[in-house]
């Protein structure tokens, strides 16, 4: 039935037919190209491979999780989450969080448990300064988002981030939009040293934002770390061991076989196709809607990761 | 280990420590009651129970889904909808789409099957006005938020519903928060009478606001709704007919036995208690938080739901 599949032309990026809806919020002449059209047409230049070294592969009963590292926003943590996963660290770990509308979290069981002894963390570092926020500097790029921000003087993106900057302050951040990764904490600030990692699985937790170290975000898999029964003890973890959700691996991808790898790009976040999905996500232009929003809060935007398009 | 569960005091409405953080962003002195203290010390008249009339049960294999309908804001989708489930149309239908990020949309699974006849609707309509926005009337109670908003001129709550106001055009309606329940429909503005019903699974879908009809909220169990696998069809559809979450019944609370009710209470969003869990979590004051948020967005603030306190 046409019904239902009518109805919801909004997220995907297939499907989606072109649209004349005008512009009021605006004034400017509507934007006639489709989601699909805009990522058809786009240049090969537009989008950039995952760094192998930067991404992380995190393999889940259900499937894999991969995660873009951020070590511009978080470069010592990144630094020592890649120790981590080199020496196997997260090896036989599992998600042992489940909060609806809050994050999945995961790490060493035992890190749950009073009076167990830890994982041993091998080379890596147990505690690091806090990366909460970073001076802005010249080699982080940012395209600002020119819609406004409930939490940030301005908001945008960089190298595929959603990130927030206090231009008086010199100071720029990664937020906590659904997907990302941080990096859980103790009361103390340096007691984050990416054994204990975290995802969004719900709306933005964008209080967080400058209170802990995000270091990058999921940008394949999600379900399989959204989708997991939710803990039942406080704060969402799990109450039994026997609900723990064990990680088999975690890899570098650079640690992978060329033939295993995951092989995928991202939509660079200056680049002029990005301009244009984001306006037409923050216009709407297409018959389903009556009332063109004409703003786009930073979370929305949508930054499409694709595999690398096989050669002709 | 004391590392994660000290780190993440932030959602749970235990477990919150009082603290003293300052509150640069306002110059008020600070509160120094938990979300916990606060909520204890509410009088019994901050909370009202929910209407049975409005009330609707959705039993799903994982347990129950309660959603509060919200008949000010949909009147017509309302009353559409009791009438549905009074003559028992979702009993036997499913959850037929999961997209991650966005919704879980129910009703009757031949809706997505070209050329299957579609479950007869009894003496429900089929075609309804859109109730997408509703002119402000004096019987809509507002207590507004002062933290801004991307989408729209005001923001705050309405009987405990997240609502956005337009002064000018003299227009209210409810917002897609995480949990928010709407009526599926198709291009055509009255081709939504309530058969298919969806719920926000992950970030505000605010852009879906004045476009389409808001009918209530998950009040309790939206676990069981945001955990669903996701869908491998376009748009989060299942693609195979034997993924397709059963609904064994959808009824009022009004014509459940008394012995077999929930029995909750909303708290008041038009109470002194609101107001200071609302200002509690605008500041998050308790040791955590290096940098209070100082301010907060509209789906982010907390909208407590509890069981009925037995009488003493």
């Amino acid at each position: 039935m046409h019904r239902i599949n009518a109805g919801w032309p909004i997220l995907a990026i297939t499907l989606i037919a072109a649209g004349c809806a005008t512009t009021p919020e605006t004034g400017k002449a509507p934007i006639t190209k489709s989601v699909t059209e805009i990522l058809a047409a786009s240049p090969p230049g537009d989008w950039r491979p995952l760094d192998p070294e930067n991404t992380l592969y995190m393999d889940l009963p259900g499937g894999r999780v991969v995660i873009e590292l951020a070590p511009k926003y978080a470069p010592e943590h990144a630094a020592n989450i890649r120790t981590l996963v080199k020496e196997h660290y997260f090896d036989g770990t599992a998600v042992i969080r489940s909060q609806d509308n809050f994050v999945a979290q995961w790490g060493d069981p035992s890190d749950d448990v009073e009076g167990a002894v830890p994982k041993p963390i091998g080379s890596a570092k147990a505690k690091l300064a806090p990366e909460f926020t970073l001076p802005i500097s010249a080699d982080m790029p940012f395209t600002r988002l020119p819609d406004g921000d409930i939490y940030a003087p301005e908001v945008g993106f960089s190298d595929g981030f959603p990130v927030a900057r206090d231009p008086k302050a010199g100071q720029t951040w990664l937020t906590h939009c659904y997907g990302a990764v941080g990096v859980g904490r103790g009361l103390e600030l340096d007691s984050g040293g990416g054994t204990s990692l975290y995802a969004v699985n719900g709306q933005p937790i964008r209080q967080l934002d400058r209170n802990i170290a995000v270091v990058g975000r999921v940008v394949q898999g999600m379900e399989w770390l959204s989708t997991l029964p939710r803990g039942t003890g406080p704060l969402g973890f799990y109450h039994d061991p026997k609900q723990y959700v064990p990680i088999s691996s975690a890899r570098l991808e650079a640690d992978v076989p060329e033939s295993e790898r995951e092989h995928l790009q991202v939509l660079r976040t200056d680049s002029a196709t990005f301009a244009a999905l984001t306006d037409q996500r923050r216009h709407r232009h297409d018959d389903f809607y009556v009332v063109p929003p004409g703003h786009i809060e930073l979370c929305s935007v949508l930054i499409p990761v694709r595999p690398v398009p096989e050669k002709k």
